[in-house]
């Protein structure tokens, strides 16, 4: 049983205490968090866990193994680093820290200290997501073509990173976790609003070495929520809407038609909605926290890198920072430096 | 009543046949299409309509006020320019013209002839563009932020022109029509396969002089049509999903927030799907083909410019020249010239 | 090429037109209807049609091979017979007649004259009920245990009939359609207003020897259209949305568990959407008009019943008669009297 | 705080510890099931209740104020009897007990011990039902003139009781809570499948002294979940889907047209999809079985009737005893006896 203290209660923490305390391979022990009426009220179920405003009185107690860390992104770094340093296996959440500099730094001490460092990508546990990557590596889509994908919030406004940080770390993470193949150069348009230079609406596209494509339509600028994604293949194409429970993935069975075609064959395409069956395959619904924390205790228990660890963590900071560049300078090209 | 002729019978000809003959101002009286056979199955339904597999031959009639072709795009100048010659009132298929130049062209032509051009931008006649514009004209949406548009076809594979060109074309007129701010410069990122240089997936970039951005997606690369625009603004929000015959519009009745808020209402939000009331108002189902007949009638009976005029579409078609230097260039923005 | 004319202009009158005219096989010569302005404007975009307020001279013409009815159902038997006795073959629209012994005399009389007689039960026609057929028939769904339809219109009323006969007509003639099995009673519920006795909403349950029930809600209080149907069978069922173009058709592939099932298997099925897989099968666009007038020519042609023949249509009449009653009644069983 | 304990783990206990732990007025101090795994499993996340497999430990107990019973509807009676007469308040799953004579026992024992009784009808608390009653009760939709609704749920089949207990009690729960006037007879009919005698599909209809009509689809033989209403009015119609998070509510602005049309009126109606504007408000996303344990420690606190307290839960198994005797009669219409 992976004993665990869990840092900040705002949005994500709660989501993390219920589940490390439903996870059977997993408990919370320990909560920490600044606020104490937050503090309070995330713990108002669980009496019997520890609460404390003091991040020394969590790291000095005995009776924790790991930590999972859930504060704004620039905070990561510091707190990680002092959790490892006391030799506490660490989840954080995304996007791993506040640039690939201090990323790495958090890499190397892990694998220095043969501790475990993971990041929660929690999209890469989802049923749906699971479920795309066995289509894709079953080699049902043919030739992958594009990725393109649509994330819209709610009119959420961050004020310490931008829309790309906020949103676009999960479709990275996404197309890290699905495809082998790293992209080499990144484009972002985008805009702020509102007298801060803190972009609310951006447009990322990646290039990579193939002829693959890679699109994200991120925006907090929403009163209502988005997310669709479509990954086109070259015999077949997956529609993911994650808002429609019942039907969350479809698989369209027909690709593209490379060839000309007959005026009569295309009249009858150019007045339809769509050629091919549809298939929807069913989606496993277990909450996708929850196998994060399995998979967080399993990596520790098993002594083996997590599914979605430092590596590919650095790796979506690595986008990041080339796209911030990018932004910046008007939506030019700019190259992903790999070590 | 206006007495049409049509020439070309592929997809949209026998549309414009259809809607000429209904509508009370229009009749068509000859059709010309170089295909016999296509020409006969056309004309089945009309058997009162004569046919003609030669241009001068329909030209030479004396029954024909005004001439509405449905060619290829690179057949639209010379056709155009021989009926404007000839003294006819023409229609043109959207894109105007094969090249800035050309369009020009027959711009002036047309105005020395004092005849009207007009350009079939259907999709400014439809209920659900008209209704937009009649919500954004009337302040609704504030400020205006963004313009989102997903157009994606049934693997549709032309082989005179891009996608840009076959599809971002509808946006282009659409955002024309709209908005009285014109773009300033454009970026267009895409891809071609199948061993030619047309490109079948591509994303534009459009910068105003303001705080505004539009961003369209358009691609031939997938099974299934989606048809799907966001038009956001600092008081509401746009759906706009052609699709659904129910509900083409949706107004959101939030718009976003700029203000910092309090971390419950944020937590509220990050689980919510939504924020405010939907309004979706009825649409007028017209077909819109039909309101084209009836307006180029109108323009020419009260001898005036047509709603989507010979300079709309020009301005259309200077973007997608900017928009092929980017796309051929990898992404960079390219500055729009207006003379 | 068969020689018709159509009788009314209201709704559906041009809509035959239409398809009699596009339908390689058939050709519109004349179009009759009482009032001439709408007689004129149904034939604007067809010249060539000749068109009269006389029922006589329509009759008395020599050019007219078979008659298409599209009147209100009162007239429906004067007139087919009227046609049927000139020697003409009859396409009539649902329902056949007014009553099942004027139904039964149009079927002796044109079986008598050895002349078609076909009832136009467009959903017979679609592409959506001809797949379903042939998933049924192909025994996919195993065995049959329900047939569920809502039909709800745009608060349409009729001062004729009342909602069953104009709505549930479609689901009878379906039901005909897909299954071998004929109902054996009827009970109706449902209410009238607005002063009138002609009820607008009303639930049919039919009851077969087997164990399958069939339930139709027909509704004209609505401003809203449905169409929906489920199929139930022991191994998969279909749900039919007639409304959604792109996924009309989606066959889900698990039947029903019979069988008591474990708590943990139960508590998950509660918190899901759906459990199987679903596959939505490409539907035929073609529409479904144009493939009755080529079934109403080909089954001249070929000197053989058409599909949706007069003993189909007056089995459906048998089970609206009863389902009058049943209404009338306060919801009672009224067995169903086949001859 | 009200420290309550609570009697059963199976698919719906879990959700009442959850809700009653995170509950600001309540506890949750025990909870009892005679399966020792399952009571663990239940309970993995909230170390700090006490567990038990004995009823009479439980109400032995210094530390319980209320007892919320979540087992099968048999054991409701019994199980509630002893819990009231040890003084305990007591909330009932729905239905309140397997018969009006039991029923009506626990309603008098209550009165007499002056104790709260209170059944979950949780529907009656989702944001969903409190916004259609806001509706309904300003006057929005004119006359009601029938509510219609679906309820299909994931071929779950109960061996104890029918499908009309198990889900048209929330349709009946409902109909109670938002209409004053009370149903005086009901027609139900279904159908048993797999050799006994429990009715997995049923139609209910209910009739009422005005000209106002209810009716449920309720079926577990299906793949998919469908929860759908409809309430239709003079003025305005309401469509609720339970299942599409974003817009579970649509008011339809348009009522119905009881006067004749015009024919050109008609057939734009007909090809219509819709008349009106729709209007999605927005909906209160609390849990309602957070609002269920609020209630439930208000009532007890201000010493008050719930709000769906034992007499509206009588009033829902009156009806439920008459649509049994109707199903097993064939369709009957039954009275509903009221004292």
């Amino acid at each position: 049983m992976l004993r665990t203290a869990v840092i900040g209660c705002g949005y994500w923490g709660p989501n993390l205490i219920r589940n490390f305390m439903a996870c059977r391979q997993t408990t919370v022990t320990w909560v920490c968090d600044q606020d104490a009426a937050r503090l309070e009220a995330a713990l108002r179920p669980f009496p019997s866990v520890r609460k404390t405003t003091s991040l020394d009185e969590l790291l000095a107690a005995e009776d924790i193994d790991a930590v999972a860390i859930a504060t704004p992104v620039a905070t990561h770094y510091p707190l990680a680093k002092a959790a490892l340093e006391k030799g506490k296996h660490v989840l954080l959440e995304k996007p791993l820290a506040a640039s690939i500099a201090q990323g790495s730094e958090l890499v190397e001490l892990a694998a220095k200290k043969d501790l475990r460092l993971m990041c929660d990508h929690t999209f890469c546990y989802t049923g749906a997501v699971r479920k795309i990557k066995q289509i894709i590596d079953a080699g049902e889509l043919g030739e992958i073509l594009y990725f393109d994908s649509i994330r819209i919030n709610l009119g959420l406004f961050q004020n310490d990173v931008n829309v790309i940080w906020d949103l676009a770390t999960h479709d990275l993470a996404i197309v890290d976790f699905l495809f082998p193949e790293k992209p080499i150069q990144v484009s972002a348009h985008g805009l702020a609003h509102a007298g801060n230079s803190i972009e609310n609406i951006a447009y990322v596209t990646l290039t990579y070495p193939s002829n693959f494509i890679a699109h994200f339509h991120v925006n907090w600028l929403s009163p209502v929520k988005i997310r669709k994604t479509l990954i086109g293949g070259s015999k077949k194409m997956i529609e993911w809407n994650d808002l429609v429970p019942a039907e969350k993935i479809k698989v369209y069975d027909k690709g593209i038609e490379l060839n000309p075609m007959e005026q009569d064959e295309k009249s009858r395409l150019m007045v339809s909605y769509r050629s091919g069956d549809i298939h929807s395959p069913q989606i496993d619904s277990t909450e996708a926290l929850l196998l994060v924390a399995k998979e967080f205790a399993d990596c520790i228990t098993e002594n083996r890198p997590p599914l979605t660890d430092g590596h590919s963590a650095l790796r979506v900071l690595r986008v990041l920072e080339a796209a911030e560049r990018s932004i910046k300078s008007g939506g030019a090209n700019v190259r992903i430096e790999y070590p």
